[in-house]
């Protein structure tokens, strides 16, 4: 090339990466994330475009996250939990080099590598389902896939064996995965060509041009879409909840009563399995997911302590879910549950959870009716990553009537060491008691799979409730631990 | 024991468990984090003991962190690293199972655990560090040893055994590993014996409510103390920064000019070259830390660039610290520095650092003067534990006049494209440039050490200043390859 021409590319690049940082800024103010990944064969060029775009961007702003080959950490935590918890805020730029594209191919190359996944096939759907959580949500997502001739890739890495500190990089080039990769990626590009933007590399100057031209031009596109939405106003917060739901909960029988001694005994004896059960799930490596849903007053911090009770503490883990940090805000709201992710052999416990989204958000308005109707989803397909990975996910919905929970309310208030527990939003809570049993049996409804059910548990009584919620996790888990499926493998 | 005084011990724990709820609360209010370890021989029942404990406290404001074999993830970042990460908010209790003081005895007994580590012993300078760290930061630090008689641990082991679900735990318990941490335990327990509680495990009866009783105790008096402190009003912010300082940042000569072309070339030969310097700092797994540090519009954002311009990027990190997110704010201010360090082979930026304490926090009075003293102090102690890990630690303050400021400030005035990196805050804090100056002075007197010196940059020459940060790099970097102390190992 001649040198004139490159001034002339530099000067243009300049233009353009003030373009950019003005595009971000913009973006920014409109909340939206954006996620840029590039995908190619070794040695394509595709750490230079990314390292370029990277430095033209505000490194406030700008999180950039490498595939690798997977630590011991990340292969005791479902495939997409690394990709999840690394989305960019809604203030945020992140680079992906390498992405869930090059894990996947990865390990249908080499299953042994994350070897919960005995068909690696699943992880198709995670990622389209990923994608599009995300998107729905209001990420922009650019992928790249950067093409490079072979003999020029071949330079590239005689090159990189020629200088003494690269040499080490150049050896851990391997050409058949390499061969593999391209093979995987040229069917999925066949099969996904809309959603990818090609690049062929040509040199460090055109091409570095070229990617920055195609973000400039997404994103001002993007800017002119968010321009015309703040212009039209608020969209209606469309119906769609109309008082029509299955009703699920059912009012209770009345139970008999279990003597203090009784159920003192079997508490105990069961707490026993449990502690068992705890160590076979570490043996087996089998994370296992407790949720906790409920009224207010309907006892789920009392259950999961009797459930813990016995238990080693250095392997479980109780996750309460308040209101969302700033930081968890600028977030899918999934996020912060995909970080607290258990890890293989591992409980996790949570009081409240995500379910919260199409709860208290729904009844409060604080997501919009089309936000709870995607939710729904969502969590399916969440609960889905986490039993692929081979999760065991037990959900329990305490329920109590209008009645008990008001002896119950009244109680705490006369009790001095329990009268902080009562709050006025427990009372103000307590008046959208219909709103909330609405969204309750929808909940029920929409998000109980074959993979995850729900268990409504009576918790009229708390002693019956702790009861069967014990029973319930030594049934499931001990039926797990006899399945074929995973005993047979 | 008798069934009657088991009975009578459950119902003192139920007590102990309102009290140790109300407590927490109170604890809450006062914004003090809490710490409480447990140390003491394989099987001695501190599991049991901090179960029992972690359950009577509120989840929503409780963690739990159990020292474990390190990951490689871990091995690659220092010592402290996990547990300085893993302190608790000012809101939060944080029970540790077995501490930094088994992770220590482990390395000492097999060094290549952490191979990092020539001499373990310097970590206990470390260890002492943190915790006074912690605990001048208002931290409640409650170690506790436990106790156990050799037959009662061996019946222990025994029931282990016994039982096939636990059997691999018994199988993990090494003899010889215990001997030595017990030996190593019992050498720092005769030396810190004050900062230690000596537990006697009798049964699960009595030992569980003594150690409750133990932490009832303390949080009153602490109580007690924090009550005092509100009664008796702010403490004044007493004198200490009298404009008594060591003038370091003196004015700079003129120097020749620059002219572009040449300027390019040498950037170019000299960005080439600190690529090299990335990958052998990879080979040969040293992380690398660079601190930028001065003036407004100094020019420390476009220095970085020129520095990662030829990176790879999957190797390097920029770090811009802008007001802590509300969960820092919670926290020591070196908690989020600590979540930020490099693992090894790693770059990590900082664009602005750690030094925000003892300058606008300083400057705005968002530090007492007394936090500010002490930050010199934890700020070398936090640097100390980088460099012994093996981090290279550069640190530049980019010095301007203050005439060449308002030139820089008056230009992004009036061009378009820059406007928006000019704020009213630039304004207010040109106004106070003695001020800055004399926490200036002082921080470069009181932090630059022998593993971490600073080096001032003379900024008003853009060019010169791009040119010296680089050559600074390369020197430190090629030295520390050719240390004897470091490549005769």
């Amino acid at each position: 090339m001649e040198e004139k021409d490159q001034k002339q590319l530099l000067k243009e690049r300049d233009k353009l990466s003030l373009k950019l940082g003005y595009l971000q800024r913009v973006m920014k103010d409109y909340n939206v994330p954006v996620m840029i990944l590039f995908e190619g064969v070794h040695a394509s060029g595709k750490g230079r475009l990314a390292n370029e775009l990277l430095i033209s961007l505000d490194p406030r702003y700008t999180k950039f996250y490498a595939t690798h080959t997977p630590t011991e950490v990340e292969r005791r935590k479902p495939f997409l939990w690394q990709y999840f918890t690394h989305t960019p805020s809604h203030q945020e730029f992140t680079i992906f080099y390498r992405s869930w594209y090059s894990l996947y191919s990865a390990i249908k190359n080499n299953p042994a590598l994350y070897d919960a996944y005995e068909d690696p096939e699943v992880l198709l759907e995670e990622m389209k389902s990923f994608e599009k959580t995300l998107v729905d949500d209001g990420t922009e997502l650019l992928k790249f896939y950067v093409h490079i001739d072979e003999d020029k890739q071949k330079a590239n890495i005689q090159r990189m064996y020629d200088n003494p500190r690269t040499m080490w990089k150049a050896q851990e080039y391997d050409r058949d995965n390499d061969a593999s990769y391209k093979k995987e990626m040229d069917a999925l590009l066949a099969k996904e060509e809309d959603s990818w933007v090609h690049i062929h590399y040509k040199n460090r100057f055109d091409t570095v041009n070229e990617v920055m031209s195609l973000v400039v031009e997404r994103l001002e596109k993007r800017v002119k879409k968010e321009k015309k939405r703040v212009e039209e106003g608020k969209e209606n917060n469309d119906g769609f909840f109309d008082g029509s739901f299955k009703n699920i909960l059912k009012d209770h029988d009345e139970e008999e009563e279990l003597s203090k001694s009784a159920y003192n005994e079997k508490l105990d004896k069961l707490q026993k399995e449990v502690r068992d059960i705890q160590y076979t799930l570490y043996e087996k490596k089998i994370p296992l997911i407790l949720v906790y849903e409920g009224w207010d007053a309907a006892g789920k911090g009392g259950n999961i302590k009797r459930v813990v009770r016995q238990l080693d503490p250095t392997g479980y883990e109780i996750n309460t879910t308040a209101a969302p940090t700033d930081l968890e805000f600028k977030h899918h709201y999934l996020w912060r549950f995909w970080r607290q992710v258990p890890k293989t052999g591992h409980i996790s416990i949570y009081d409240r959870s995500w379910y919260g989204r199409v709860m208290v958000e729904r009844v409060e308005g604080f997501a919009t009716n089309k936000d709870v109707r995607r939710a729904y989803g969502e969590i399916n397909d969440f609960e889905k990553s986490l039993t692929n990975f081979g999760a065991i996910v037990i959900k329990f919905f305490i329920h109590i009537s209008k009645e008990e929970q008001l002896k119950r309310f009244e109680a705490r208030q006369e009790d001095e060491d329990k009268v902080w527990k009562i709050t006025d939003e427990d009372w103000r809570n307590r008046e959208k008691w219909s709103a909330y049993e609405e969204a309750i049996n929808d909940m029920l409804d929409k998000t109980s799979t074959e993979y995850a059910p729900w268990t409504v548990i009576n918790g009229n009584n708390k002693r019956f409730a702790r009861i069967e919620a014990l029973e319930t996790i030594i049934k499931v888990c001990t039926e797990r631990f006899f399945d074929k499926r995973f005993t047979d493998s």
